[in-house]
């Protein structure tokens, strides 16, 4: 999952700013969980400081283009990891996870109450953050992205333990759960760029294929692990009752899979035995070419852009596709 | 918890509008519920729909005054609900509560999994209705009291089982969990408002404390029973953990109180027993003439008003009162 050659990269054809802003994201990332208690820094503070990959912020960030280097573009950035920070803390919740990233989660470190009440706090703090901006448009863009996230959770849960959820009704799941954010990220960003007239929708569309490219991937690295690489055991969704593509396209070619309860993997050990099972099939070449399809398809309908801004663009969508090689 | 007395009060004083707003607020609710999917209807409807008192929302009305009859009256008024809603469903995550208003919580029917989405969810459209005023302030306003609330709850659960905590700290994780809401209420009510001019601070702080006195009331209500008028068995605060102002005011007057740990209070018989014995030290008498004080300070520092305005939030604030007599 490699953040810091996608941001090397995109600071090598966008410009230094790119990893100038990074760097403010991170430090007013890290004032905003420090000014709100002590017990948000401490519930929050190593969820945020995990960090990952950054991709939301970045996103922002090419999407607004080189002009935009005020404190509106670092609020619009901040506002969409928090929003995205908060579904982490609740999703740990949900999962009962014990670890993120090799870290202890907060709802296994302090419990779900706290882990509930951190989440929420998160989620306001980012509405704080970017009403700063002073723009409405932007509050709407986020706070619908907001409400997908959780209908996707919502719908994730309503479909759980369901093996014959059909493909249209995963990827409008992974629509809602994953690729609306990665949309509002490119939104804000293109809402806060200099020239925004006309691209907003454009860069929107494209965040949000890249969005679910990365979701399709990332159901595809929880079936093919290893587990050094994904810091879960394979087949972590499946043991969580949340049947995602690679099962899903494997039933259509292994009927003992089309047979098969996921109420009845109960086990990591039987959880990796499907997992090959479904590798075998070649399911996971077939969910991997889609994603990759969708990505193409996110750089083939980008607008008409400078070309350093259009290179940074694609070398974040290619980045998404990196994290499986 | 007369809500329909309150509101025919208010009706009487402050004339037909808000019946009707208040009409149009629970259809407003109920639109937003049926319009983000079945599981969303599901879930919330009934929280929402059990409704209870509708307090914030007609703080909303009673501050805005007589000329704030259009739709961002009723918006805004929704979106205070809308907060208020999802931390109902959030709060009865954390206490795994079985019943609300003797209906089957979120949590209860659904799990934790579905109630922690669904107030993700409820709070996102919160924001999105609002932001539909085109209000930056209101969005700040809001956003505050949400970030407020979850802090509430984080204290609540620091504090969880600590039987020295004192007054003042009690007093602080009321403002957060509820005064700061109703807080909002009247702040976004009067900004509404026709003439706001200086008078949307000070609405504010009626609202503040109003809700502070609300609180106090609510936990004397948990000591004093009956579980028939509270929908829940007497100290069921106590048995979660939270110390409220009853016993920390009772372990001052009664020696063996002082020495109680609250964790060796573990059955409804035993939290019965102590909401007996903190009774027969006149704490809740002390707790209940300090929110009488609040209330009536409340009123005194209202600002210059129209009459039937005034008359309009003294009735709001002594219904609060009223929900103990």
């Amino acid at each position: 999952m490699a953040t810091a050659p996608t941001v090397d990269a995109v600071v090598r054809a966008a410009g230094p700013h790119v990893a100038a802003l990074m760097g403010r994201i991170e430090e007013r990332l890290a004032a905003v969980i420090a000014g709100h208690g002590e017990l948000l820094a401490a519930h929050a503070g190593s969820t945020i400081a995990a960090g990952g990959k950054r991709l939301r912020p970045l996103l922002v960030l090419v999407a607004a283009g080189p002009d935009a280097t005020g404190d509106g573009i670092v609020r619009a950035a901040v506002a969409v990891e928090l929003v995205h920070s908060a579904t982490l803390v609740h999703d740990d919740v949900l999962d009962a996870a014990a670890l993120r990233r090799g870290r202890p989660t907060v709802v296994a470190s302090a419990g779900r109450d706290i882990a509930t009440a951190t989440g929420d706090l998160l989620f306001s703090r980012a509405f704080a953050e970017l009403a700063d901006n002073g723009r409405i448009d932007e509050i709407q863009v986020l706070s619908d992205a907001g409400s997908a996230l959780a209908a996707g959770e919502l719908l994730q849960r309503a479909d759980a333990w369901d093996g014959s959820v059909p493909v249209q009704r995963y990827l409008e799941r992974c629509e809602l759960k994953t690729a609306r954010l990665f949309e509002a990220a490119c939104m804000l960003g293109a809402l806060e760029g200099a020239d925004a007239d006309g691209r907003v929708e454009a860069l929107g569309a494209f965040g949000r294929r890249v969005g679910l490219a990365f979701q399709l991937l990332d159901d595809v690295l929880d079936v093919s692990g290893p587990a050094e690489r994904t810091g879960k055991h394979r087949g972590a969704d499946l043991l969580d009752g949340t049947v995602t593509l690679p099962l899903i396209l494997a039933r259509e070619r292994d009927p003992e899979l089309a047979a098969l309860d996921p109420r009845s993997v109960r086990t990591p050990a039987e959880a990796e035995a499907v997992c090959a099972r479904v590798e075998a099939t070649g399911a996971l070449e077939e969910a991997k070419r889609r994603a990759l399809a969708i990505v193409a398809e996110a750089k083939a309908e980008l607008p008409e852009l400078p070309g350093p801004q259009r290179e940074a663009l694609e070398l974040v969508a290619d980045g998404v596709v990196e994290r499986y090689a």
